[in-house]
């Protein structure tokens, strides 16, 4: 379907050697999901299944326990997985001219690169399944439900008037589902495991349900039942191109689809900071975004710089500042490898996430920050559609679940 | 009060070397508490704010913000939990024999002992505080109610007539609330951070609310309010000295509480497999605990083993396999210290936790298990007072909470 996808010009991550290591560490980690799942999700479990007593190891080969069918089963679940993990790598290759018979990248991935890997497949569960729709909803349905509320004349035909951004855009269906009716967006990514997989699923599948994921199935911890952890999802759930075309006819929208979606790759302080996108965005929407910042006052700066006057912040998300849990000096010496371990941020850069500096606020101070810098409060509540997961199995015995921070912003004049 | 502190008679921690080094990491994490918090937690912070660019910083210092402010205020609540945490300190010292003029411990904690001094001061929320009491009612109160429910003829004064095993007993708070209404109970911990800390709160303690612990002032995420992460509790709740002798009124047992509860320390297995524990408990209460087991086979044995026929085994919590998140080998070798950073138990046994082999069950699993090693199930449900969290901040933004599993078995009598 073409979604344009534009590279911050700067930052060619072939040729930089910084970026390169990171972009190998992305690519390397998809390629070795499917061996290191195998080995460390079935084979060790193997392994420490024929170190039983052999009583016990008979038991639980029998049914209605049968451990042994249980470890084919996870690893049949894990080809499934790493059938997309391939298909996300092969798509991403040729998009930044690395030659098929290149194995320069091979060997690059770190710990933290194959746990992205992992997480990032995971999140075709909210982002591409119908199983996730009620996750989306909760977050989506307020914002798309405040673009109404706050820009009351924009009929879906004429919303092409109205252009948003969306920071953190990850695997891309907030952006897509914008654009499904009707408006201008553009979406932005730092990380490349993202970057590779959005790139995948909205410009290089065939039909919906092309792949079958089992999002739960190399984690054996809080299942009610064996079925639990063996559910398999189909993904995508719609086709993007598909979509967008039926809905360009419904939205009867006044410019083309292909002309009200694009992404944008790299740091976004350092790129929506430039003078070349002051005044340009009528909204932007942060959704699980905010958090991210070691110092967020840059964030809030970025996006006043580049919202228009009047300009619309609309947001949703808790406050797990990313960089809290980032490793004390002691614990980053003996994890560095490439250098992008030890900054914890993906891409080196001498204007933005990679800043000196960071501290963490809470809820209302957060509040009060945007009001010093020039942000009037039209909304703000706590978990509009109520408490909400981020790629939560909905059958699990524990539940992660969010009390979100919304809140609709305007952007003031004064300054 | 004088609980009665039984140590498996073969570990003398302080003549077995391996023995000794996880005590001496135990001790050592209480006592480096203080400068470690201070250090990671309000040192780095201050560090990364004064690294901030000075038009940040200044506005960060003032109110509403006063960051500043908050990381002195964050310092003294590390003090008042250090002043626990010393206090637990000094009364487990004498208890090993360890002079106070010995420093040969010193310098042993590992990270992995931080982070569980860390987690066991944060546990006196759950365990001995007013705040606490609605996590302890979800757990507790499923348990009461069984014991009246399945042994319906033992009014309050005969229920010394009544010997329940509580293994995983942690810090002590259900063997007390057991003990205070009439029964006679024994505790079971392996944990060296757990019986310190419950031989503190049970025995050392002179008056309710003698300390003042801030339970989430350490982290910084997903408050609402500075308010939120400052909130002090008093602990412990009671003085359970004082509450027992006036329970033991209230009860008229016919046995003294200071004959009706006890601890041993040790490996469960190791210790309750053997021939003077056979048939020896009416009841055995597990609460979130059967998941800490590598091979839960052991441990429903073990429970068979020392259970009177007809006794009755109640449990409730989820299936979070401790296991599961247990380091690859490769980890372990970069990560050993001592030895038991290899086997991550606590302490090693040629019978117990220690031995080869592991597997996760799914609930329905391990319900049928039981009843192949000849429990019959009695009563089966989850979450029978609704999802729980576990030493979870009632007001942060993310609520971690357990659909547990409940049940009530009873051994018969075939093999």
């Amino acid at each position: 379907m073409g979604v344009e996808e534009q590279q911050s010009e700067e930052i060619d991550p072939l040729s930089d050697p910084e970026e390169r290591c990171v972009l190998y560490g992305a690519l390397d980690s998809f390629r070795q999901y499917r061996h290191a799942a195998h080995y460390n999700v079935t084979h060790l479990r193997r392994r420490a299944f024929y170190s039983l007593p052999s009583a016990h190891m008979e038991l639980l080969s029998e049914p209605p326990f049968a451990l042994p069918a249980t470890f084919d089963a996870v690893d049949e679940a894990i080809d499934s997985n790493a059938d997309l993990a391939d298909a996300i790598l092969a798509s991403g290759l040729p998009s930044f001219g690395i030659d098929a018979n290149d194995t320069s990248w091979y060997g690059h991935a770190t710990p933290n690169d194959m746990e992205k890997a992992r997480s990032t497949l995971r999140q075709f569960f909210r982002d591409w399944s119908a199983e996730g729709l009620r996750e989306r909803n909760s977050s989506f349905l307020p914002i798309i439900s405040a673009l109404e509320h706050h820009l009351p004349n924009l009929p879906p035909e004429r919303r092409y008037q109205c252009r948003i951004l969306v920071p953190g855009a990850g695997l891309g269906r907030l952006v897509f589902d914008l654009c499904a009716i009707g408006y201008v967006v553009e979406g932005n990514e730092i990380s490349y495991h993202q970057l590779l997989a959005s790139n995948y699923i909205l410009n290089c599948t065939n039909a919906a349900g092309q792949h079958k994921l089992f999002p739960w199935a190399i984690s054996f911890s809080n299942h009610l039942s064996r079925a639990d952890q063996l559910q398999s999802i189909a993904v995508p759930d719609v086709h993007p191109g598909n979509e967008l075309e039926a809905d360009q006819h419904c939205v009867n929208s006044g410019v083309h689809y292909s002309d009200r979606m694009s992404m944008t790759a790299g740091d976004f302080c350092e790129l929506y900071r430039r003078p070349n996108y002051m005044n340009t965005f009528d909204v932007v929407v942060t959704c699980f975004f905010v958090d991210t910042a070691p110092n967020v006052i840059n964030y809030i700066e970025t996006i006043r710089h580049c919202l228009k006057s009047n300009g619309l912040w609309i947001n949703i998300g808790p406050l797990l500042w990313h960089f809290e849990s980032a490793p004390t000096p002691a614990e980053k010496k003996s994890q560095a490898h490439c250098s992008h371990d030890i900054s914890t941020s993906c891409h080196s850069s001498s204007a933005g996430i990679g800043e000196p500096g960071s501290f963490e606020l809470t809820n209302d101070e957060l509040i009060s920050l945007l009001e010093r810098l020039d942000f009037e409060i039209l909304e703000q509540k706590q978990a509009p559609s109520g408490m909400t997961g981020y790629v939560q199995n909905p059958a699990s015995m524990l539940q992660n679940v969010y009390n979100p921070s919304f809140w609709v912003a305007r952007k003031g004049r004064q300054r």
